[in-house]
């Protein structure tokens, strides 16, 4: 069985303002994405996030996002995918700028907001990004979201050479295609930390989860999103990487 | 007689606002100074921008700025050292971002407007910009304005392992210290290009050109300023182009 | 018959770019949309063309638009209907602030680029709009386009109690719902300067075009949109003037 | 004795990022200093706070600052006084607009940040913002500091017929000018609630501080400026409305 990483949004503050808890949870995770001044994240917050990545010997992943600051890049915008391709070159180069001033590089690649779910929607916006990742660099892979059938995504990837690493969710809810259940819908929150170690623990054996429909449904995933926002996050993540590491060493 | 460069701010055009003739000028210069977005320049302009100077194997510079687009970065504004040194890896790293996606890379920096005019009037500025560069990659030249006595900067430089370009200019009148008389002055600017050539000729010849007090004035440059603001502008910049190469030909 | 008002953009340079000859077109037209710094205009050009549109007498009109300097507002966003109506009382509020400050008001109000597409498409949007400048303030009548129906347009108008102008274009082909053309398709555009005052002086008299079916196509408009773009378009501007003015005296 | 009014800086979250208490603040407050967008603030956070201030009959002031998120406003700008008066008519509008959609109005104006302290220390300066305030509805009051001689600035005021009202702190030292000692410096800041409360009632009173040289300083003050930053600064502003109230009562 693969090591299942933990990637983690962060560097999502901004100028005078914090958000989330970048210090608390960067010891726990595998990968950090990071904001790269689109929709969070400044170039001395970006210098100060990588610089705590690289202590950590977590991997920097790029988190590009649409030009929305006010809106924290969560808005579908209309790029062009000539459009798309040029904001991501922008993002993922200005990151491994403030990377390479300290000795380090970006190693993956994650949208953000309403650029991933419009990736996630749009198999033209997909290629789009694929085509922007491997036209930066084909050696860095590109992280999306894994659902019941991975193969169309794949072929795309494999159309361009660029590595795919599909992420799960170990406290969200999926239905029955394996998207995630709406957060306007009951139960598509999993608040209880046991229920949230179980998901994590299921996903990483490559066993099948439940679906909403009470389906089996079995994720090919390579990585499992965490969450920094808050102490309680932080302590799940803490929770996940014990169970994790755990289930490894036996 | 080393050769001199002709270097020329460019891809200054935002969104739907076209500014100069990047296309026209692009045949007769050495290198392109290129906004990076922070005063000028999209990820879109720049992608064309860097596709035009590659395609007449020009060196890509990053033209990094103050974060200031309705000033164009012309407004000093008071940012710290760490800001500073943040803002230029920032920059350096989009335009070399965009650079990589064309199988490019940006081949030095030059400053742009208040940025460029502080570093050239405070020490601590300057030092800052050194550092910025020799943190990003020492490989990169940074280019700065000749003077009278270039010592100061050149040890500044040699103190980080950073290589200097000093540049000069070809249509402005310069005073006793070898700064640039004030467009406020008469005379500041020379409109004729008989003049303008025969100012590029004697800074390439490496020949002492006449201060605005009669004095002697001998600046070491290894690059020229020009313009691709309009149609004088540009025809200027072949003229310039013609005598340097004829003169290297002799 | 009521006088057509013509309408044109303008105030849509920002700082160092200039875009449109607005002081050649101010002379001929009724209302000037004027930039409000989200997609175009910055507060120093707004003052130098709200200068101008007050000087020439010209009605000061808001031109509103999404947060989107690179794409100019053209890109559709998603916007919430709060978050709609927020940045339109910020935009028309920062206008008639600096209309204020030379003792003129805003006018009236009229949506730039994929705002005003997006509220032509849709019903929410539309009410939306219609609600922040009823709640700014209702004697501010708001432009949108004229169609073959008016009357749901009309309707929502109604119950917000403000007052529709409905705007008709000389230069573009209509479709039989009277939707422009689109630009993709051949002769979507009037060329030919003829063509665009006789349909100009059509639409003023109240008599129906001819759609691009080559049915009938009355449509019910209060103001005609002319463009400062280029020196073709103001003459255009100027003979679409001379032809309603010499058309109202007989 | 005229009442001393309680003025705080407030509204200064921006899009997903929140700053400060400002519903905890607001009940004890009678002034809302409201960021205008441009160093913190946005169309949405304006709204709420604006319908917070008009539902505690707090009076709405516009916040106006240079134009950097990124700084938050604090950096100085090289604006020339005509920049200065239009970014002012641009906030202080905007501002105005989400305050009439409520039904409510901007009353009065306090500079931010770099902005205030470049007007306190640069007579130009201040003479374009009076001036901008001037034009912009001479029936509001510009906030400014008081200091031990404010004739030089009243004068200013009188000549445009600008009302000034000059605001104290309770929490800081100050030197013999009147002004504020540096925070580098020891002794500040005053931590003690106490010392704060007291130095509240001292200015309330008309009564002459210690400067930090040890000599008698009046301050003639309209309005104290609070913080609602945090839980200790909230309870501070509530021990200060308690003294101005309870003597008030006296």
């Amino acid at each position: 069985m693969n090591r299942l990483l933990l990637n983690c949004d962060i560097g999502e503050s901004f100028g005078s303002w914090t958000m989330g808890l970048d210090a608390e949870v960067m010891p726990f995770i595998d990968c950090a994405n990071i904001a790269c001044g689109f929709h969070a994240g400044d170039p001395g917050i970006m210098r100060k996030t990588v610089s705590l990545a690289l202590s950590h010997g977590v991997k920097v992943g790029a988190h590009p996002a649409y030009q929305d600051l006010v809106g924290f890049g969560r808005r579908s915008m209309a790029y062009s995918a000539q459009e798309l391709q040029d904001i991501l070159h922008y993002q993922i180069g200005a990151l491994d700028g403030i990377c390479r001033a300290q000795g380090g590089r970006v190693s993956y690649v994650k949208p953000h907001g309403a650029m991933y779910n419009d990736m996630m929607a749009n198999p033209a916006q997909l290629r789009a990004v694929i085509q922007a990742v491997a036209a930066y660099d084909r050696a860095l892979p590109l992280m999306l979201m894994a659902t019941r059938d991975n193969s169309a995504a794949q072929q795309l990837g494999d159309e361009y050479g660029v590595t795919l690493w599909f992420e799960a969710f170990a406290d969200r809810a999926y239905d029955n295609a394996g998207r995630l259940v709406s957060r306007q819908l009951p139960g598509a929150v999993h608040h209880d930390p046991e229920t949230v170690v179980r998901q994590a623990l299921t996903i990483a054996r490559g066993e099948p989860l439940v679906a909403s429909d009470g389906t089996d449904l079995l994720l090919h995933a390579n990585t499992l999103c965490v969450h920094g926002d808050n102490a309680a996050s932080v302590a799940a993540v803490q929770r996940i990487r014990q169970a994790l590491d755990g289930q490894g060493a036996s």
